[in-house]
């Protein structure tokens, strides 16, 4: 069987490659043997294979892959809460999931709702509970305003807050999004330039805007901290631009602004047991029943690994790009 | 008599002029007449000359000037604590200290020590409670780092630091500014370049840096985030640079790194009168004993404000560049 492999940071198509390997033997007494059903290729994979991803990236070769879906094809003794033929999500400490088959702790594995979209599923994780957690604390009726409105982050949480009550200012970089976005739930889309301050000023009629949400970096985010409120945060999660977060002293200095990072690991470490159950409860049923999505551009095999990673890396994607087993 | 008006903003050449006015009257029964002493020209004088200052900048023309020494000439018959002769800070609200005699509301006047340099007393407020806020917080044995490390502001904080136990690494431009400010106090003293980060942890032996003091902006914020332990704030309270704050997405998301900016008027807001009194009181004998200074480059009469100007406008300078009236 097959599993990807990075053997050190660089460019994917000089340090990713695809390994032979054994089939895994029985699962141990708590494990379970999974078996890929799919994959997304995150953002986050591809700043992990060139070296820029955020914290230690761990002992080298090693497999990659941060979230998917997985099917139970066998449980060890003492599990009781999964049975073959069960879907779950993977998701590993650090990496690891693009691997047809292994054995995993079967713990942290929760079966979900049967007749679920599997490629929905196997995005269930990472990003729409990025989305849900930088929403936290934003009241019912406030405003909020991203860039990278068009991304699957973006998405997630342009769905996630018309839920919620919460009002969303989606910044794009360029035209033609607008129906699209309004169709998910966005009340407002503009366009980033300049002037993106006095429009949005307009477009939210002065009421403050207390929360932005920075994927982007460089100058966009500093466009996006010119639009905050008085003592207002501006959250950064991502660096598409591949820049650092700029932010004017005149907003640091004049308007009280806070600049911060979100980081799922980090955020999800400070949620007691109950409340990561909780967040995750809160997901599930509404990719189960498709009300939260995002949208597939392409899905490749596992074995046309660098052909993915290529059009993951591409910058105006309609959709996520997924790998699968078959 | 003479005052220093702005027009509107712009080049200092263009838009400050002298006017001359007739002499104020006697002064209320709250007020005191005072007469300027000395008053010193700070990059927060240029940037509102240059309408790049925070805050609203208020209907022009204008008198400039943040701050100065007075002299008590006469007092309203209710003012009991000034008797003509002492020496009083001016501090206006917003601007208007580079008058020769202006009548002011005495309840904001303390009269000073006698003794003291005039000119050290002339600079006594703004950048002196400035370090000692921005040094709020941290704990005797802590460390800290700032940039422009040899400004006023800096050589305020290095010896403030000192004399609470606050251990500092101080950053600078250039070399050969190391043995003067070690001689205020610094701990530590470093040229800026891109291998800050691990200078910094050669010079404190990896003991944790929580606080980093920025009043340049630009990369050089970047690379002060860059020394921050986990958790660590970046605190922005100048831009000499003229650039936009930077910190790496690296640092905010994989470093859980904090940035805010600090204002004075904005943290002399949130104290509670008695703390307002108490921090000026913590200043004053400090200055007056001559513990706590700041050094002098050049004075220039009122009269030639534009060779002023043009002075403290330069990078290199060795001091403080300050107005008198005679």
């Amino acid at each position: 069987m097959k599993r990807i492999m990075m053997d050190r940071p660089g460019a994917p198509a000089e340090v990713v490659r695809i390994e032979e390997i054994a089939e895994p033997g029985a699962p141990g007494p708590h494990d379970a043997l999974m078996e890929l059903v799919a994959s997304p290729v995150h953002p986050a994979d591809l700043l992990t294979i060139m070296g820029m991803y955020a914290g230690d990236p761990g002992p080298m070769p090693k497999v990659l892959g941060k979230e998917g879906l997985g099917k139970v094809l066998q449980v060890g003794e003492l599990v009781k809460h999964l049975k073959p033929g069960d879907l779950a999500p993977v998701l590993l400490a650090q990496d690891g999931v693009w691997q047809e088959r292994q054995n995993v702790p079967a713990e942290n594995l929760v079966a979900l709702p049967p007749g679920g979209d599997p490629l929905q599923y196997a995005m269930s994780f990472a990003n729409p509970l990025t989305a849900l957690l930088l929403l936290r604390g934003v009241e019912m009726g406030g405003w909020v305003i991203q860039n990278a409105a068009n991304s699957s982050v973006g998405q997630y949480l342009i769905q996630l807050a018309k839920k919620q009550g919460i009002r969303t200012i989606n910044v794009v970089r360029r035209d033609g999004l607008a129906d699209e976005l309004h169709n998910l739930g966005a009340d407002v889309v503009l366009v980033d330039n300049a002037d993106l301050p006095r429009r949005v000023l307009a477009a939210t009629g002065g009421a403050p805007v207390k929360l932005a949400i920075d994927a982007v970096a460089g100058e966009s985010a500093a466009r996006l901290s010119a639009c905050l409120s008085p003592s207002g945060v501006l959250c950064n999660y991502g660096m598409m631009s591949g820049r650092n977060v700029q932010v004017s002293p005149a907003a640091l200095i004049g308007n009280d602004i806070t600049v911060r990072g979100f980081w799922l690991p980090v955020a999800l470490g400070k949620l007691a047991a109950a409340e990561r159950a909780s967040v995750f409860g809160e997901i599930i049923p509404l990719v189960a029943s498709g009300m939260l999505k995002a949208k597939v551009e392409a899905t490749y095999p596992l074995t046309r690994i660098q052909d993915a990673l290529a059009h993951a890396a591409k910058g105006e994607r309609k959709g996520k790009v997924l790998l699968t087993l078959r």
